[in-house]
């Protein structure tokens, strides 16, 4: 099985974006009350807006399942306050609800947080509970910066966010590490402030001894960890300078990146430099990058076509990096697909 | 010849540090009145602080030429103001400049710039032209972020850094984008800031136009580029959904790397991605990483040792990485270099 562990739903239909322009045009027009029940989005519309992209994509890349969570820029945690984010979370995790219930032999949901700068995190515990237990999520998207850019809140490492990593060991999910748009002009969105969430993340583990404390919780940090791989030798030898423990030890058990490099000689560095073990299959298409890149023929987020030559990878590795790494890291996972495996079965006769 | 084109006085002797904390005292202090007179270093001190580090191990790495400046981490920008930065900026590139007068043969001047957080930064331009032209200097450290991990300045290709821009092409000097300490928590200084502050700024080159404003302006992304060469792929794709020309075209005319990349699957990335035009040999030597790295034997800085094995590069390219593209984005290199070359000639008879 091929499971993309790395899919945003940024084809939602208009009827999203509206309630979110409805609701931060509310934050200065109080005369404005959108509610939840005033979502419009109907069924065909899901299903129209996700066969001719995501699902067509899936089905021409050879992709089972993709763990499917809100649009990622469009978080924007750090617009309004934690009353905003709270029910923009609602909605936008309603949402991957019902596409995983329309799909549910394709997507598998993951939870936006209703995160919002300088409020303590464990305001997002209840929905994260909402989603794990009521909706039957694997996991959730942990913004490092609610502060989109201005990177206002503390490190990752920081006692503050004790209470929602038990709830993440407590509930057996793990957080992909995931900034949402940028509100500083220095920042590119996608070009600059994904790539360096990515990269301070790695670097905040790297300084702390987080997971002494947590031995169990985990990480996924996406678009193949940032700079973190390319950098590998000055990560490992920055630990080092700092008496820590070689990577392995010091949070290669709790610290997993994903596939989104977009060319193949960038995959090659990922799959040489980080444990097959550590790294786990995704796309996030469609998302940062469009377009077909004129060197190959082929999409540049069609990160499979990448893996697929690799010949140095042995099938035991192949089934890691597409599956078993995912089973892994999201425990949560494992009833669902043996539910898709067992439909298929049936059908199949 | 081989020129490292990115080395930092990270080994000053103790007058320059306690300058500087004088001068930090000051700001709160006003009967302290640190002047450029009080700074307390003997030629003596300076031989010291090298002839066991940086020189030996040049020797020791057949380095030939460093190209010189204060220390990054300790520019600082954020603290004070500009007047502070502008006597702090005359010490630290005064100390360099007795550096290159008592190692002329191995040591080339770069400058810090003297600049502060929200000021314009045409205010740096008489510290750039007198160590260009009294100094000798052959370029400069640029600071993208001088509010110190904050990011409160304009991106680098707003129109505040023009005049800036065209006083670097009236002298023909290039500028090496380099951050300097974080005072944000959330940013590892060597671990998470140098490496954003290389992504950020090589996507505002990629996202602006400015080299059709600019098309002879020079700046070496140090780091290996940041992430940019891992993340290649997605850097052209980024470009082409944004309707820019192919990177060669768009900014490779412009935009260099360095090889301060820790490990040698990084640097054959680098070498395989990135046009060996646009690639210049250095180590950052003594910096970020001192350790040795035990999977090699030798330092994690050793840059030189991973080019070295790079089997598939020919004579005339190790001739680009290691000293004709110095030569080409340093223009000013070329006289140093000649009277280098000519005194070795006598020297040996």
């Amino acid at each position: 099985m091929i499971i993309d562990c790395h899919g945003h739903y940024t084809t939602a239909p208009p009827g999203l974006k509206e309630f979110r322009d409805l609701q931060i045009r509310a934050l200065t027009d109080p005369a404005i009350n959108p509610s939840k029940a005033s979502v419009r989005i109907s069924d065909d519309e899901i299903r129209d807006s996700l066969e001719g992209a995501q699902l067509r994509l899936m089905r021409d890349r050879g992709i089972d399942v993709t763990i499917f969570s809100p649009i990622a820029g469009q978080m924007a945690h750090h617009i309004g306050n934690a009353v905003t984010s709270q029910l923009w979370s609602e909605v936008a995790n309603d949402l991957i609800y019902r596409v995983t219930q329309l799909y549910p032999d394709n997507y598998i949901g993951v939870c936006q947080l209703p995160q919002s700068p300088l409020v303590p995190p464990k305001s997002v515990i209840p929905e994260l509970e909402r989603c794990i237990v009521e909706l039957g999520f694997i996991g959730c998207n942990l913004n490092p910066d609610p502060s989109g850019g201005h990177w206002k809140d503390r490190p990752l490492y920081d006692r503050i966010w004790y209470p929602l990593y038990e709830k993440l060991v407590e509930l057996d999910v793990p957080a992909m590490i995931h900034v949402s748009g940028s509100c500083n002009d220095c920042f590119h969105h996608t070009g600059a402030h994904y790539i360096n969430g990515d990269t301070t993340a790695f670097m905040q583990f790297i300084q702390s001894d987080l997971f002494k404390d947590f031995p169990t919780l985990k990480f996924i940090i996406p678009h193949g960890g940032g700079a973190a791989p390319y950098h590998w030798g000055r990560y490992r030898g920055l630990a080092q300078d700092m008496g820590k423990p070689p990577l392995a030890e010091h949070l290669l058990k709790n610290v997993f990146f994903d596939t989104c490099v977009y060319h193949l000689p960038g995959i090659k560095l990922l799959l040489e430099v980080v444990p097959t073990e550590n790294i786990l299959f995704a796309t996030e298409m469609v998302g940062a990058v469009k377009g077909i890149d004129p060197e190959t023929g082929y999409h540049y987020d069609d990160t499979k076509r990448y893996i697929d030559q690799v010949d140095s990878l042995t099938e035991t590795q192949r089934a890691l990096i597409f599956e078993d790494n995912a089973r892994r890291v999201y425990p949560r996972i494992n009833p669902i697909l043996d539910r898709i495996v067992a439909r298929k079965e049936i059908a199949h006769g």
